[in-house]
């Protein structure tokens, strides 16, 4: 591999030499110096706040032109109170411990070497997001704090107010004596620069999309650099035949109601036969009336049909419902002859993200968190509880639905690999 | 994703569905009955030893007949020596413990939820791999024992000995209360098992090709299925200017000519410019002496012909072989300026596998062990320590160069995900 830079090489390829060249640096630098780096960053982010808020003003006002939803646009939005947020994640990631050095396993092997297993950055992190632009903060903060660069490709419609925040957090890095190539902002205008940095094997070592189903698919499917996939959401919560019906109502109006546009809710029912028609009127009729469309199998429409639901509301499930992420206000309803049908229809349909049980019976309980195949599982407890700062990791990058590297809410640890080290005095292999 | 099968779909598909049903149940077995397989496996390697002599000589007289090379042959080739040591490796995978079920994290987290993390089965291993059928054996055996089942494609001209050797080890699944689904040998008499293999994202959750630079390059650039990168080895030994001298000379001389065809030999020897002339003449004539050509860059050539190497012993290097992986005696010889530059050009060049120095220098040690970009780093021994059984893993499945899942020499931690289960009594997000 030549190390002389190509000057017809993509503009992409250059920032990601550059981004690549400050990781090595990085990989040397005290937790001390990453955090000051991070203080940095917050003073400056307080700093610059009017230019980053009139900068996102111009992306909001370009994008109401286009007439993109207002759904979007709150996502697009920052304002004070968010910046604070992002300011608050900062400081709660600054007193987090270093994961960096962390000696995995160690011992001394064979003729006296010393062997340790040690936690070492990745390297360069490839983001390529959706127009969220405390994602723009978030990431790169996380990829400073265990010593890697961040090439960040977000959504066109956040260009300008991407463009101001990674001045910001460079300046910051210049500051604290960082090189400021080890943070790269990617030209969203155009999709070349996110296919030009899936092709990126070898300067790039982890691509983490974040967004919707297309871009999660797209990026899976096309990507040379190793991709960690995250979150599409068709969780389920099972009320089993031992469910307690008050406990089943409560976790589920929570699950699909509380926030229906992220991946941790519900998007589908099941219930024992056995115990339909004792659970299934209550919960449907509540979930009616909080306005959730129940797509419901034969058996449940019939005894949705007995609660006065009105039409509109109720609609005829068809297998590829039990397939679908709404991420709104509706749930397909599904009722199953028993457990091994339900881990059965998890395994086969779910997104492997969070899965839930509602029951009182221990071997069930049991039974369900071994048998579903899925990153999270759940007994007696809402979906909506997947979530890195709540499970105790700190900071969070995504929540994973793969099996390899980093599976649930990833935190800290999913930007770094290990690297062995073998301390000897001479030793040769007999 | 519909459960119905479609009789169209390709014979590695539905070989891959069948993989994926198996693995569900062994996601639920005891390590006593997994261990119970592998002695079952054990037995009936010994009783049907003969059958796979015989099928093996058939292989190997097709082969012959093809005109495989002898070195080739000598992979393919199978005795009962060999198959000795494939049950010497089971039995101490037998005695090795579970890594399923380890508790990675726990903690109780918000509002009294039990969170905890724990090793679980990946579920479907595929392996594609060049002819050597004690990998047939052992990546099998390391399948069972951590709860996977596994797609195996072998060479083609291994077929015949896979063919047995796979029905010799589902008899002992069998026997043993197993589903022998879960082992699967696909048809490696034409490219379509392997193009097939890769697609099947979704259904086969991991991909390790083991073989020449070809194959896994192969993979790693078309594979949909996520790939486990393996083993090219370009390896470095850097002698800094405090190197002992014979500590140098011996570990080059162990690095380079013990086993030049494997991955952990060295390719490349690098050295500090102040100390050549006192280095490198005992190094290089002992090099050539045992028959290993020099591939010198310029000031290592005139240092080299003043020990009156034979001409055909003694090349240019050019750039390309600064990267190049000889898998035989030969080795590319760089002065450096010093361990800025090493560091540098290892970076560069090497293949992230095994890097060594030799230094008595403390500050010089630490900082190679943090500055190079490889899965093994080592200070004054010799690289040929890099694999599983060494470093104490028990049974090894490849070496992996890659930075995600695992790196470096790979036990059975990485055929395993970890999963999160969280127990409440009623919980709900506030």
């Amino acid at each position: 591999m030549s190390i002389t830079p190509n000057t017809a090489e993509s503009r992409v390829r250059q920032q990601a030499r550059a981004a690549k060249q400050a990781a090595q640096f990085l990989a040397t630098t005290s937790i001390e110096l990453r955090n000051s780096a991070l203080e940095a960053i917050s003073e400056e982010l307080i700093a610059s706040e009017q230019a980053i808020l009139a900068a996102n003003a111009l992306d909001i006002e370009a994008a109401r032109l286009e007439g993109v939803h207002e759904s979007l646009i709150d996502r697009l939005m920052l304002n004070p109170e968010r910046l604070a947020g992002c300011r608050q994640a900062l400081a709660e990631l600054i007193a987090s411990s270093d994961v960096l050095g962390e000696v995995v396993e160690g011992r001394t092997i064979t003729q006296g070497i010393h062997m340790k297993q040690v936690r070492v950055p990745l390297g360069v992190v490839g983001m390529i997001y959706e127009a969220r632009p405390n994602v723009t903060i978030d990431a790169a903060s996380i990829a400073i704090k265990t010593g890697n660069s961040i090439l960040l490709r977000g959504g066109k419609i956040a260009q300008q107010t991407n463009d101001v925040l990674v001045e910001v957090l460079r300046r910051a890095l210049l500051k604290t004596g960082l090189p400021e190539e080890a943070l790269q902002n990617l030209d969203a205008r155009s999709r070349d620069s996110a296919d030009e940095l899936m092709k990126l094997h070898g300067l790039v070592d982890v691509l983490i999309p974040r967004g919707g189903a297309g871009l999660i698919k797209s990026v899976v499917e096309n990507s040379k650099v190793p991709v960690i996939e995250t979150g599409t959401g068709n969780c389920h919560a099972y009320l089993h035949k031992a469910a307690e019906p008050e406990m089943a109502l409560s976790i589920v109006m929570n699950a699909k109601t509380q926030r229906p546009s992220v991946c941790n809710a519900i998007e589908s029912l099941l219930v024992d036969r056995s115990v339909a028609d004792i659970l299934l009127p209550a919960i449907l009729a509540a979930l009616a009336d909080a306005g959730v469309t129940l797509v419901c199998d034969e058996e449940a429409k019939t005894i949705a049909s007995a609660q006065n639901i009105p039409e509109g509301m109720l609609l005829d499930a068809s297998e590829e419902d039990w397939g679908t992420e709404y991420l709104d206000m509706t749930i397909s309803v599904k009722v199953v002859s028993g457990i091994d049908e339900a881990i059965a229809h998890i395994n086969a349909y779910g997104s492997s993200h969070s899965e839930a049980i509602i029951t009182d019976d221990y071997a069930a309980a049991q039974k369900f968190t071994t048998g579903v195949d899925a990153a999270a599982v759940y007994v007696n407890a809402s979906t909506r509880f997947c979530d890195g700062g709540l499970f105790g990791l700190g900071a969070e990058i995504g929540i994973s639905t793969q099996k390899l590297h980093a599976r649930g809410p990833m935190g800290a640890k999913a930007l770094t690999s290990t690297k062995y080290i073998l301390e000897g005095n001479g030793q040769v292999r007999a």
